[in-house]
This record gives structure tokens, sequence and C-alpha cells, in this order.
């Protein structure tokens, strides 16, 4: 078996724009799924990636982990999807699968030696960088394959994979529901999906977005209010108001005057990677028992227990569908928040 | 009614040296109980208050929150407590007995516009300043008097009024027991009752000290393992260890470090207040869906359930029993962590 050459857009060096380039995929093995990419959503960490943010990486990069698409060939041992069905592909192809979180589905919290392996950036199994969505095909092992339900247009689906499952996994671990008061932090990729499947859940959401700009889509998306954080009254009327504030803003936040807004036994819950620490005072924590945590995507059961839960209540991102040549362009635009609120690839473009 | 005059020591105004005075003390309402005062602790928050660390407050304070005696006289309304009885105060007094949090008797997280009213430097009901256990009686209503079990020695139970409930609270809250891995930061007067308590609940106990001076004590009070946090092994060899860690260290930590020590879904639970800001990463609560989180004593009813747990499990404090002329030379011994592990103030020496 030989490898094939796929048709992708990878970043050649950190920093560099992305540009279209072939890269090999494997031979699929007994137990892969090989995918046609229809489309790929471009996610923020997509671009912390590629620009080295994150560490030094092996280029080129072919970044892209919102990945959905049509089986076009599977393994000879591979049972769980076969050719023509509709499969999405997230954060995650692989993990050590023996270590007790690998064991329980939180695949993404892997302790093994191999660890979580990454869609793209990492290292596989077989020692080679693995590559991801900006391309016109991909295998993966039938394991790390989700089946995305009928009810879901793929491209729209797309950010679900990522963005969708990193809301809906703290949202579902801390029992967003009826009954309670859930904030999100940040109206954008993230967070608009935040304020739909929260809202599904049953809570109570509000959206805690630096300004009133954004307001009327928050509340048709969902929320129930809407709060302007750059106005000092917000954090006086909303004191001791949340059972659980998800905060989806990487950049710099006064944690203090966050944690303030959380009711006794509350939990503020980090979602994304700010690329300085934060200072935090105990006495935000000790004054009413509060928890500050940290959440990374979800596991491969949840991500398909998500996909599931949004077929059944129709949920699936805001996107602005574009060709893979308007990468670049779409990153400045991600930089600037000025995007409603996903970037998808049209992989047919590529 | 009038007010009485009892011997106190107290600190006149912020770094004074504490010194004897009297102080007056009301004539107890229908639902008071007064209380002549046999023992109290000294807490390292005493001298961070009478230091005026927390804050500005009114002189002169009379510390102490760490009360154990016994009922000289009862209002006619009262029903829990009788005279002759042995019985204890913590580090509340009062709270508005109104909002959510005091219903659920969680008294220490009052919201009412009452506040928790501390046993020491708050204001009362009466708009009085209150005064602590160091001195000869106090004046407490009933509802936050708590019941010493014959079991315990009243001078060795005082210091489980703060110190004890503040271990015992999180401990409780966050489930240790069989199965459970527990670290305990800091052997000191919080850290030894820590060791104890979650010993008695049946969790795995590891110290985690500066150095392995008192890991002897550490084994005798019940650790079955104890790590010296100045060897930097100790941070790779324990590793995604824990599930539970009580930070009982005031100073400042490279919490970082210790929330590497947690393992998926684990707690670093801080206690105590420093008092400058902690830098954290948000990294290393998304790797494992980590938290941190805050705890402040307990409420009413569950420092009585931590006094019967103690009774039952035959747990006090280990102290050094002195006079009360020897407090300020007790104070620079807590600052210079020399004392194994409560210094408790003889009354009858006031």
């Amino acid at each position: 078996m030989k490898h094939t050459t796929v048709a992708a857009y990878a970043a050649p060096a950190p920093g560099a724009p992305l540009e279209k380039t072939t890269i090999a995929r494997r031979a699929p093995g007994a137990h892969d799924v090989v995918i046609d990419i229809h489309y790929a959503g471009i996610c923020h960490s997509d671009i912390h990636m590629v620009r080295g943010h994150w560490g030094e990486k092996r280029y080129p990069i072919v970044p892209g982990h919102e990945i959905a698409g049509v089986v076009a060939e599977v393994g000879p041992g591979v049972t769980r999807h076969a050719v023509g069905d509709r499969v999405g592909v997230g954060c995650l192809v692989d993990s050590c699968r023996e270590c007790e979180n690998c064991r329980a589905g939180l695949e993404q919290y892997c302790t093994g030696e191999l660890g979580m392996v990454g869609t793209y950036a990492a290292t596989g199994r077989d020692g080679q960088p693995t590559q991801g969505g900006y391309s016109r095909r991909i295998v993966v092992d039938e394991n790390y394959v989700l089946s995305i339900p009928d009810a879901l247009p793929l491209d729209a689906a797309a950010p679900l994979l990522c963005a969708g499952i990193t809301l809906y996994s703290p949202l579902a671990h801390w029992k967003a529901g009826p009954g309670q008061k859930v904030a999100v932090v940040g109206l954008g990729g993230l967070g608009h999906l935040g304020v739909k499947i929260a809202h599904a859940m049953g809570a109570e959401v509000t959206v805690l977005s630096q300004s009133l700009r954004k307001r009327a889509d928050g509340l048709r998306l969902g929320a129930d209010h809407y709060h302007a954080t750059a106005d000092p009254a917000t954090f006086r009327e909303l004191a001791g108001r949340f059972d659980l504030i998800l905060n989806t803003v990487s950049a710099d936040l006064d944690l203090d005057a966050y944690l303030g807004l959380l009711r006794t036994d509350g939990t503020l819950v980090q979602l994304g990677l700010p690329e300085t620490p934060y200072a935090l005072s105990a006495f935000a924590l000790l004054r009413g028992r509060r928890s500050l945590a940290g959440s990374a995507m979800g596991g491969i059961p949840e991500t398909q227990e998500m996909l599931d839960f949004c077929a059944r209540h129709g949920i699936t991102a805001e996107i602005e569908l574009i060709p893979a040549d308007y990468v670049n362009e779409a990153y400045e635009r991600v930089l600037a928040s000025d995007v409603r609120y996903r970037f998808v690839i049209d992989a047919a473009t590529i």
C-alpha cells in the first residue's frame, strides 16, 4: 500500500501565510477510515498553532480540526463507519486507549505515553506528523471518527467538532439545565454555540460581551440577557448571580471580577489559553466556595453525544463559507473578531 | 440590664502588642448564652487581623475565634444550651439568618445585608464591635454556640472551632474518603488537623511540606506519605496523583506546580489568604479539567457535625497551653512556624 498525495493549505513556517501545497496521507490500515473532506472550520487555535505561539512544531502545518465530510474508503477491519457515511473529525485522532481516562471516554485527557494525538501539528502513533482538515482527504482510525446525523448540514456542523464540544462538555459536566443561571463570556465562534447549547439544555443564559454590539444576535441565538463588560455597573448588578460561567475569551481577564459574579459554589470555567498568566486573589474563591476550573474539548463518546444533541435541537454554527484561498484574510478577520461566527472552508476549493 | 465588664487581652492599635484590659459584654438577651471561657486558641488570622493586614478595623481588638468554655447563664428564651454545658464558639457569632445560604446552614457565606458577623473585629446586629475569645466571658446567640462532646477535652478542642472546621468542611464537601488520595499542603495548625481528619475519613493522606523536618510527626498524626516541596523531584514523582489538595499555606505558592499534582477532575482548595495575588496559567487547569477552589471555615450545623465526628474518632488539636501574658511571644513563634501545632491560651490566666 502506498501513501497518497492530497491537496492542502499549509503554513510553511511560523508566521508565514498559508499556501496551497500537497501532503501525503497514509494508506488506510485495517481500522482506518478515509474521509473526503467537504468542509473545515477555522478555529482561533489554528492561528495560534501555525504562528508558533504554543511552542515549536514541525512545519509545514496543515491546520484544521473541525472536519466534516463523507467516508470514501474503509479498512477491512472497520465496523463503525461505511463508505458514504457522513462523518466528522475533531481535535484528536488518536490516544493511548489504555489509560483510565481513555477507557472512560476522556481521550482528550489521555495520560498514557502516547497522549492525546492532536489532529494536526502532533505526532501520530507511526511517528509521522499529523496534518489537519484544510485538505481534500484525511485518514483517521475509526474510533476517532464521529457520525454526523442527517439532520445537520455538513458545512454548519463542522464547527461543532471543536467549538461545539468545547462548550457542550463543560455545560454537561457542570450540569447546566433548568433552574441554572449560565453566563457565556464572549460571543464569538465558541460563545455563540455556548448560548445555543446552554439554552437548549434549559438553562437561563446571559451573554457577557465587551459591548452591546452583538446584543440582537445574542438574544436571537437564545440568550435571556446580554450585558456589556466594559460597563462597571454590570459587575455590581450581576454580583453573585451565576451558577456557571464559561469563559471563551483568551485575552487577559480580571478573574476576580468575574469570580464575583458567581453564587456560592459556582464555577468559572476557562476554555481558552491566554498567553500570559492570570492574576488571581484567593479571596474571590474563598468568599462563597467558588471554583475556577478549566475544560478542554471533549472525549469521543461525548462528542458523539453532542452531535446527536445538536441534531435533536437543530443546533449548528452560524457560519461564513469561504473558498480556501481566502484563509489568510479570514485569519486576520478572526483576530479582529470580525466574523459571525465561524469561517468554514469549502474544501472543494482547495 | 447592664453590660458587664470582663478581663481580656486586646491589641490597642494596629501592630501594637496585645495587653491586658477590660471590655464590656452585653447583658444576655432572650436568646443569648453567657459563656465562661476556659480556653482560646491562637489562629494565624488573629495576627493578620490585629496587625491591620486585612483592612481598617476599630481598635482595641480582642482576637480569638477558637473558644471553648462552659455555659454560665442563659437568656429566658434559650433552648439549645443550659447552664453547665460544655460549649464552643468559632469564627462567627451571627449572620442574617434569612438568605438562602443561612437557611442552608452555610452562614459563613451569608449573602444578607448583615453578612457573616465575625467573632471579633466585626460589627454585630446591635452596631457594636464584636470582641473575641482572649477574654474571660463572651455572650453569644444560642444559634451560634456549639456543643462540645464530653469525649473532647476543652483545651485541645478549642482549635477545632476554626482550624478543625476549616479543614473538615472542604474534606466533607469534596468527599474525601476511602479510595481518595488527599494531599495537605503545610503541616501547621490547620494542616495537622487536616491530616487527622482526612485519615479518619478513610482517605490516603500525603503531607506536602517544605522540608522533611516534621515527617515523623506527620506520619504519627495519620499521614501515609510525606514529601518535601523544596525538592523538585516531588513535583515530578507525584504528578497527576491527587483527587484533592488542601492548601493551608498563606505564603505565595507556585499554583501551576501544585495543580500539576492533581489527577483529572481533581481540585486544589485554597484555605488561606495570601497577601499578594497568585499567578496562574489556564493551561494547568485545562489539562485534566482541574479546579482551583476556595473554602472558608464552615457553617454552624457542619461545625457541630465536625465536633461530633472528632469526638467519635478521638481527634483533637496538638496544643501548647500558654498563659495569657505569653501571647505576644506566641505570635512571634506562630509567624516563625515554631509551634506544634496550636497555641491555646488558658483563659484563667487572663
